[in-house]
């Protein structure tokens, strides 16, 4: 960036979701040489996730509806956009390779999205991106963390050496369908036993509604009744045994230096966190516990990770020159 | 290396195992600017493993007749050693920090062995330096694989953008104790179902002799009675299906470019490589089964390994000054 771009960029961000689009513009500043994000964000927008190819309209309005918040200065220093989306992303092709959620199979998105928002775009998968933005901007400061991000589904991100690891094809991540269970409940991947069938925020849900036969708001719901539920507690403590059996796993594999947990069900924060650190000390034999943290940026992670994308594209971009 | 050190070193590499340290010789040549190993080895040599310090006597020992089988330019060029250990090795700090088999609690090695050498020594760990060897030196050439070491334990090494992982406080690559039988086997770590209670060398000899009451020579000789006697076959299945559910989490986890298997029973070729990638096949859900292949260095894949360290260490020397 040094010397050849002086005007601070604004960026454009979009977390694409299997249910919403959450957009948001974001003001960077230098910090030295390097580009950082300014506080909070200058403007916000939300659109339903459409199906399909629609997706990308559907961006193209959030972003019309984001430049028309900002004011005349800020949107003449719209300089990149950033895509985080969920499902499998080739990231360096630019494309939404599979996602069930929003059917879609190998659709170009940075073409398309360069062309009709005239900035460069940059994509990203919507769980690196959430884990990017806990470790460079979240109030954690801890060495290669291993971060999990636990909504609907779950997965999570492993950082070496302050960089993610993506895997062959940008596979790697994958922590919900660890099997934890063998033999045990159907997955929807076709699998058995993974994590996120136990200990998912959908999945918690669904087995405390089976097992008491009454309905919840959700996870959160759950846990609020752990209290006075002798089968709310039963399936809190299924969901947070089983977290730290995939955990186990993960340290005998990767020793992290921490363990973050984040997405809808972080927000449960030591009722989450304290659950899995004890169950992960119980178990461990082999090397030590790291730490459980409580990730710091809940739901808005993912749009800032995008906006962390684009900032590293538009960075790359200058460098390149 | 560039331009300081014109003459090509010898280096001396010592892989200390559980039950004896082979020691070898090797010529290194400058390929442009990198120090490559020439080839054979100039000399080797074996001695026994000794519990706790005198370990380092040992290695002294074998690094005088290793001397004394060079030529007097052999010996005036021997400039550095690499000493790749078992058990859980401080590689920053140059000490064992703990191997029950070697009776090691913190000993300080490179120090000692630096002065007694008179040449500069590097640490490593036994598992990392031999799977650094398979990536770097084996006739593998493979982005970013997963290369697994299946001897007495297990262990693996995962390699991300041509650098191995080695985790806090070097303690990744555990993939032995991955649990893989929950409620299964106990393990010497204080688990149960340990991935090498059912799948390294001494499990399936072990397994297969308790449930045969025939005993056998190690678990090639196992898989070679696989054709005619079904105990056989059975517990050959049952280490190479154990092998599949780890390399499944590693999938979903890490996404490597390829699965390398090694060590003594990395020596059963495709009986090995073959079934455990029909299981994985057969199991995998998420992304893509990558390849399964065979180690080609065998046995001398952990004192290659060492050498490569005591050249590393040469190159960081040359490139500090």
């Amino acid at each position: 960036v040094s010397g050849h771009q002086v005007v601070p960029p604004v960026v454009l961000a979009f977390d694409v979701g299997g249910t919403s689009i959450k957009a948001a513009a974001f003001d960077a500043a230098f910090d030295g040489s390097d580009l950082q994000l300014r506080g909070e964000p200058l403007a916000e927008a939300r659109r339903p996730s459409p199906q399909g190819p629609a997706v990308l309209d559907a961006i193209v309005e959030a972003a019309e509806e984001l430049r028309a918040a900002l004011d005349d200065d800020q949107r003449g220093r719209v300089a990149a956009a950033g895509v985080a989306m969920l499902g499998l992303v080739d990231v360096a092709g630019g494309r939404a390779r599979h996602s069930v959620n929003l059917d879609l199979h190998d659709l170009d998105v940075v073409t398309p999205l360069t062309e009709r928002l005239g900035v460069p775009v940059a994509l990203g998968h919507d769980v690196g991106a959430a884990g990017l933005a806990e470790y460079r901007v979240g109030s954690l400061r801890v060495d290669d963390p291993f971060v999990v991000v636990i909504g609907t589904g779950i997965a999570a991100v492993s950082f070496v050496d302050g960089r993610p690891i993506t895997g062959s094809g940008g596979q790697a991540g994958e922590f919900g369908h660890v099997v934890v269970r063998p033999g045990g409940r159907e997955c929807p991947c076709g699998g058995r036993g993974c994590l996120e069938t136990v200990a998912s925020a959908g999945a918690i849900a669904r087995i405390y509604e089976e097992r008491s036969g009454t309905p919840v708001a959700g996870a959160l719901d759950v846990l609020a009744r752990t209290g006075s539920d002798p089968v709310a507690a039963e399936v809190w403590d299924d969901a947070t045994s089983a977290l730290a059996d995939g955990l186990l796993t993960v340290c005998a594999l990767l020793a992290p230096g921490a363990i973050v947990l984040g997405g809808g069900l972080g927000e449960a924060g030591v009722a989450l966190t304290g659950r899995v650190q004890a169950h992960l000390k119980e178990r461990i034999h082999v090397g030590v516990a790291p730490p459980v943290l409580s990730a710091t940026l809940g739901s808005r992670a993912g749009v800032i990770g995008a906006a962390l994308i684009a900032l590293d594209a538009l960075d790359n971009l200058e460098r390149s020159r």
